[in-house]
């Protein structure tokens, strides 16, 4: 082989102080799970493909990567041909093929495989609560940490492989669990030294209740992109967007109030109170909200802010209750670090009914992202050792050894420099890789059963005896 | 959807229970491998498929899963055909295929299929020194803890999909490295409270001198395994398999030490000096032999046990030093529970010579089923709450939110049952979920500022204060 080899585009090789940081912000989320009763599970990382086609809409389902089937997949119950109206394709784009073509190709595809790698981890854990709901006692609170693949073009922050931090309750209806979630998202954020993030909160009933006081539920997305533009180009730049799509003047003039929607959480809801009267499922939504907001304000949150957010719209066709995403600090440009909501029908598409499910996410990436740039990783995340012993020789390697292990079985991080070659060179290992100290053992330190401690940050070099050498490594 | 989902054959759910064990043996190996001073890294979990093919073999190429090109892989520059050979191919079982199709087969995979998923660690290991090498800095400590998949035919403890926890050492040939990974097995193992492991060690050049003496390396392999079941068909056994794979009665006798191969490490290591001493090869593997085996009594292994076995083989075509295999204590009947070896060259395949690597491997999947039987995992590896707060309505479900919020700050694990349904059905529940402690609120309790907990092992109730609830749940 001889260009240099390459990994995908898409993927990624995490160096050891990626590893770690990613492992930190992986570690403090999990705990944070854990002490809010959540239980992990895992599932494959490839499903059958009927269990994961079809659940995504039609973009989904391009973007499923598929697995050939093992050995060889010709053999199957019958020949596999490609289907004549493929086969005379010459294509070179998306837009040409027809959708019987498609339809084929999809045909085609299905007989040569049969999984595919997950995309999300939602539709896995619907699957799994439906496979295993004799063995689980509900409400079921999951957490699941585990990557997902997706064939999306690679872009600035967007990866065909990355990991998803999924917490969900599944089971209840219960509004409390969407106040724990708000205290779990500020917990986790708090413990992460990421204060100041805006949890954004609205419901889909809310949403409703507008589309019904609008007149035109079609309309409803058109509405809500052009009102979050509010900031950007004004009310009338709103407005004028809004007419454009179809809204009618008659209809914006019942909801101006959202114009100039601002003020106290409380106030905001007055607001709507007053605007969803006329709707029953409206009014239903504000009610939800009431509850979550005022009970979070009892409570209290550590660092975030909680914030009512009429135009979040996220996953619309999916959430039936509350919808949620989290906003880094305005110091920092970055979209939204988590999200999530409440979904009536989890497992519907698996055949169990009448499961209601809530849940957020984390996005691991970004908040990598946002850690690194406003610099909150502590010092201690990487997995450095704390001492490298130099190797002067196979007798003074074997003493240093002595000590190594017995610092080892204090939970010390030290290591043995493998080979006794030039000082400069260990010295330079040591320097690169991190290493606060320097532990030299000659002749005259195996005589006096001593060790020279050499700090490597401040150049101050001391003898020191074991209990000595095991405490300097401790501090 | 009519019938229960499922997931595809050799793959596996992990339950809550069965994640968090996991997550002990894996967090238990990571500890020691950081205390070793190996730093982690992560490559994608699919590589380009050039990456991967023709590094394992025939067979291992059969068992690589192989991805579809994302979106519509007809989308190629150049029409992809069929071609005849295989498109004629009734094909029911893999005998059936010839050569010539196979290599017809191949080349079409190549056109609708470019990545594949990882096979093993190691490969990809080899990439990322290459791609990377001039961010390492040399000798380089890596561990990896990720899944790896491959297309055999599931069996008891064999999946689709598993783990493999490796830890590897790059760029120094110091025989001080396999030293440490003695003991780097010794303190994984002792740390998981699996005593009396035997590590097995035998070295390539030994297997090389043994080919010389009985002039056939080509026989070598059959030599071992036959040699192998001396426990098990006696001496006379192993000869008359050994002539029926036509290995001659005069090389037996040269060899004759090896049936009667026992005593201490230092016995063994003199019977082979005397048997391997026209063979510079060899008297080099015992060599090496010695200086770990000296070294490792000197510096003592905790609660395994080092042993020579002349008649280790695995992975004969790769190693060129030391090979190890760990054997679970004799009361459980299970296979190896890890593995690894020294590879002089593991990076020439990707372009980089002269790169010795040595590592070893842990399997988590074998590991676990050890630790089931024998009964070592510890009480405390389940992510359980300690308390579950019951539900008597919202005031109620306030004030015990309000306690939950302080305890978690104290790191402890609580939850409150989200529905104020039927008491039965929550400490049902907490019963069913393990949850040793219920807290009950009701009016009287909000009133006097107490807690009302109730031990659900041994039906003991008490009234606390919140400082009371914080001590009783930290205990």
């Amino acid at each position: 082989m001889a260009s240099k080899p390459s990994i995908p585009k898409g993927t990624r090789d995490f160096s050891p102080a990626k590893v770690s940081k990613r492992q930190y912000i992986i570690q403090t989320i999990k705990a944070n799970f854990e002490k809010f009763g959540f239980q992990p599970i895992e599932t494959p990382s490839f499903e059958n493909s009927d269990t994961l086609m079809g659940k995504y809409g039609e973009e989904g389902d391009r973007l499923i990567f598929k697995i050939l089937n093992s050995g060889n997949f010709f053999y199957n119950k019958s020949k596999i041909e490609l289907p004549e109206s493929i086969e005379e394709l010459q294509l070179n784009s998306a837009e040409k093929i027809t959708l019987e073509q498609r339809i084929e190709l999809n045909k085609f595809t299905g007989k040569i495989s049969e999984k595919a790698l997950r995309y999300d981890l939602t539709v896995p854990f619907a699957r799994y609560v439906v496979q295993h709901q004799s063995e689980i006692e509900f409400p079921f609170k999951r957490y699941q940490i585990q990557p997902v693949w997706r064939a999306d073009n690679p872009q600035k922050g967007r990866f065909r492989e990355f990991f998803q931090c999924d917490a969900d309750v599944v089971g209840s209806k219960s509004l409390w669990q969407e106040v724990e979630l708000v205290q779990l998202y500020d917990t986790v954020f708090t413990s992460l030294g990421l204060e100041g993030v805006t949890i954004k909160i609205n419901n889909r009933k809310i949403l409703s209740g507008i589309a019904e006081v609008i007149g035109a539920s079609d309309k409803l997305i058109d509405f809500t992109v052009a009102l979050d533009k509010l900031d950007k180009i004004g009310e009338d730049g709103v407005k004028k967007e809004m007419i454009e799509k179809g809204i009618s003047e008659d209809a914006l003039v019942k909801v101006q109030p959202l114009f100039s929607f601002s003020g106290t959480f409380a106030d905001k809801i007055a607001q709507l109170s007053e605007l969803l009267s006329s709707s029953e499922e409206g009014m239903k939504g504000v009610e939800e909200l009431k509850f979550i907001c005022d009970n979070v304000a009892e409570l209290g949150l550590s660092t975030a802010i909680l914030d009512l957010d009429v135009t979040l719209a996220r996953g619309l066709n999916y959430y039936t209750g509350a919808i949620f995403e989290v906003a880094a600090p305005k110091t920092v440009a970055m979209g939204s670090i988590g999200g999530g909501g409440r979904y009536d029908d989890l497992t519907g598409i698996f055949g169990l009914k009448n499961m209601s499910g809530v849940g957020i996410s984390f996005g691991l990436d970004r908040i990598y992202l946002v850690l690194e740039e406003l610099q909150l990783f502590p010092d201690t995340v990487a997995a450095t050792s704390k001492a490298l012993f130099l190797n002067f020789g196979d007798k003074e390697a074997l003493y240093a050894s002595q000590a190594i292990q017995k610092l080892r079985k204090e939970n010390i991080k030290v290591e043995l420099y493998p080979d006794s070659v030039k000082v400069g060179k260990q010295f330079q290992y040591a320097d690169k890789r991190l290493i606060p100290f320097a532990v030299l053992v000659g002749d005259q330190e195996i005589t006096s059963n001593s060790y020279t401690l050499k700090n490597l940050v401040t150049g101050e070099q001391v003898s020191v005896d074991f209990d000595g050498l095991k405490n300097a490594l401790l501090a």
